[in-house]
């Protein structure tokens, strides 16, 4: 548990503090739990009516609120990032704990300064790790991958051979890098593999979900640009390019050497088909399907709205007549102007 | 292999047998694969013909079904229920099997009586596991996680630090509990880490499939209720609470702060997006996305039928003509109402 | 890096050489990135303007285009299939490396010739490996699995107990195989657990995708066919068949009991509903939902087509009316007929 001042807070985040500067808190919390020596914060105006009720020891709020309040106050024109960057200071510190006796290095490796390797990592032929990488328990580093300085995989990681990994970046368990794209030429009735002989490269700040897998390119490589957030359980094919800042929502698929802009944010359960290219700036709904691509920036979405089961029934059943209808439309608008002369 | 007599198993599921009680029999299968000294099971109306042709030394089945059957008859009625409990009795017995020599256990872990510890196991620090816990070989268990007696972690299963697992769950492997949430401010083009604070809690009786992720919460903690079934591939975001007896098919995602009630069914390849309510004894059918909060128990479904492709795609063009489509209607009505004075 | 003379490769592919069979190669390369000692190929012709260009040593091409490319052609009349079959030899060779120290065999498994054993892998009792299997690292094979000869897991892998593996399989990380089936009987409230007695069954020649799941039978087994492909995350339920060939792309889920024929194709990210029976020679389309078995061959869609999110809105709001609109087209017809006498 970390202490710190309302001093200490407002110099992190860059707020203005209402209050005593020597206050000491402990913790962060949300409006309705925070306890007196914690502090909150009010992102969204709905929960504004809490105010007047937290025992938040302080709030990080914007001007306009902090007469709500009664308590300190932590002004800032962006209370969310100000929220963001204080989860940083209460983050359980991992620290330097070194390499555990039970790691299998191998001898041709190249381990930087204040490396963390923990039990049962296996560390492959010519790898190469950063200062200050934290590998977490049975994870799986393969032949010639480098790894970056400050990146931390958590336990249970699975890096194939050669994957590039930059800097800063952080692996969640599960998450599987490398493996062989799915790849094969019909030979007849049977499929020949088609050995994928590229490589990944993950740029500076990516974080890689939980059980998100990244396939390893045919021949050239699957990119993933800097600062690429992908949530858990994301699904990104062989030779697939994902531009800067792109985030990606947990149980997207997106099929093969399909490039996706700058800053796109692609939301939950979609499928992005393959040799497609979006523009920067694209944004799709949950569980859309993009089956062409996308040259102008903007919300893009498929599906149809939730109904009850029995209403939805009937009209899924129309739209399969849906093409029928509309040629029954235009049937009726010609004999309408027939019949209005 | 288990030898129990069928008055044994009247016993075990509380059937009324019409039959020799001191008949042996060693395994459970299908009406159709049956051996003499096996028992079957008929739930399912539509195999009812199979009873005639059957070699089951014994079948579970409901009191109409007897005369249908010339062998031994348990009656049940649910014999579905029935078959449930036989089959725990005929399962693979795992036994105590004591700490694998190569498990590494931190020395502040508390480790409860007859606990199973494969080889590779990597138990953290200040964890606390229950009597007759079993973990699988590889598995991770982060810092100060605890874990109820009798509960079961398969091979390669991840928990990160600081998860509370209740007791006689069942979690497979792959499973992931307590990685990051997927929670990012804004700042320009940048995105800023929200430290994700909070745990995950399982309550009793919890199954957890193969490859299926629960978010550790932003603040407070995601909850998952007694008795919940999850099975493969499942994703659970930050702030998720599921409760008591909810199931969930594979593949569906619910997102961040969603609530679902008590005894829910959701089917495979749903999507639920966040900060939602969901009443009790909600259902939500295969691959339909929820988007609003539902007050109301009963079934809930979106998409289309599934149609020839060709015709499908006749449809699906004029799906994106539909707002037209009705506006047209609205005028041919507007002008027939003209016509007809 | 492995050296090759085109006449080498004009033999190893099947081509027909025009050219220097003297001629060195050490890699393969897509037309845009090829250097001079690399071959490439020409598969899709809307990259035959890329020969004019390209600085490849030799070129895998149809007659008809060797023309466009003034270098080495290697003339096939399937270029990709020969693609696929070069990619192979310049694949990184793995090579017989032994069994680990750390690997844990259980005393009473079978171990082939030839086998590789990374560090951490974990065999369990009565297991029976073929020759020149290969395990990767952390790898989890549980008791009385068979695996057959040449078949390769990569790291962190996990076989449940008594599954059988044909030969010359791949699986890939983080892939879990024989867990249980999501099955549970209802009791009032609560669920009662179907113990899940029966394996998995892999054919030859069958590839498993990182992440994906295989569950094991309830009584009888799944059956994975021989030749059968299965990219990353896919989910398949107990008591699945997928017939030879078939091929299922990442993502994809497929419920309890259905079977598939030979040959088919599932895109990703689709949903196909328990207990179905698909014919030989079916194609579903990405994201669509089988609900109903299928008898005829062919291609199978459903959903709609992606919008912009505006449009998208008001369209999605007309399919909640469009069995209302199918009764007011009828309505305008009858009126229709009436006028028009």
């Amino acid at each position: 548990m970390r202490h710190l001042t309302l001093g200490n807070i407002a110099d992190l985040i860059g707020a203005e503090l209402i209050g005593d500067a020597s206050y000491p808190v402990n913790g962060l919390a949300t409006l309705a739990s925070a306890l007196p020596h914690q502090v909150s914060f009010l992102a969204n105006m709905k929960y504004a009516s809490q105010l007047a009720y937290s025992q938040a020891g302080a709030v990080i709020l914007n001007r306009d609120q902090a007469k709500l309040f009664a308590g300190h106050c932590l002004l800032l024109d962006n209370p969310y990032l100000g929220y963001a960057k204080l989860s940083q200071a209460f983050a359980p510190a991992f620290g330097f704990k070194g390499i555990d006796a039970s790691a299998q290095i191998h001898s041709t490796a190249s381990i930087g300064k204040e490396v963390n390797l923990a039990a049962g990592v296996v560390i492959g032929e010519g790898v190469i790790l950063g200062d200050k990488v934290s590998i977490g328990a049975n994870s799986v580093v393969g032949s010639r991958c480098v790894i970056g300085s400050n990146t931390s995989l958590a336990a249970n990681v699975t890096l194939y051979h050669d994957i590039v990994v930059g800097e800063a970046c952080i692996i969640h368990s599960g998450a599987i890098i490398g493996a062989d794209g799915f790849g094969f030429a019909k030979d007849g009735q049977d499929w020949v593999k088609i050995s994928q002989l590229g490589g990944v490269t993950l740029g500076d700040h990516v974080e890689v979900g939980a059980g998100t897998s990244i396939d390893r390119g045919a021949l050239d490589n699957t990119i993933i640009g800097h600062g690429v957030k992908l949530d858990n359980q994301v699904q990104i094919a062989h030779n697939v390019e994902l531009g800067d800042y792109t985030a990606v929502a947990g149980c997207t698929a997106i099929a093969g050497s399909t490039k996706l802009g700058k800053h796109c944010t692609i939301a939950g359960a979609c499928g992005i088909t393959g040799h497609l290219t979006l523009a920067d700036g694209v944004h799709v709904t949950a569980m859309s399907l993009v089956t062409h691509s996308i040259s102008e920036a903007g919300a893009y979405s498929s599906g149809t709205g939730l109904d009850k089961n029995q209403k939805w029934r009937r009209n899924a059943a129309r739209f399969k007549q849906l093409d029928q209808m509309a040629k029954r439309i235009k049937q009726l608008e010609f004999e309408m102007n027939q019949l209005q002369g």
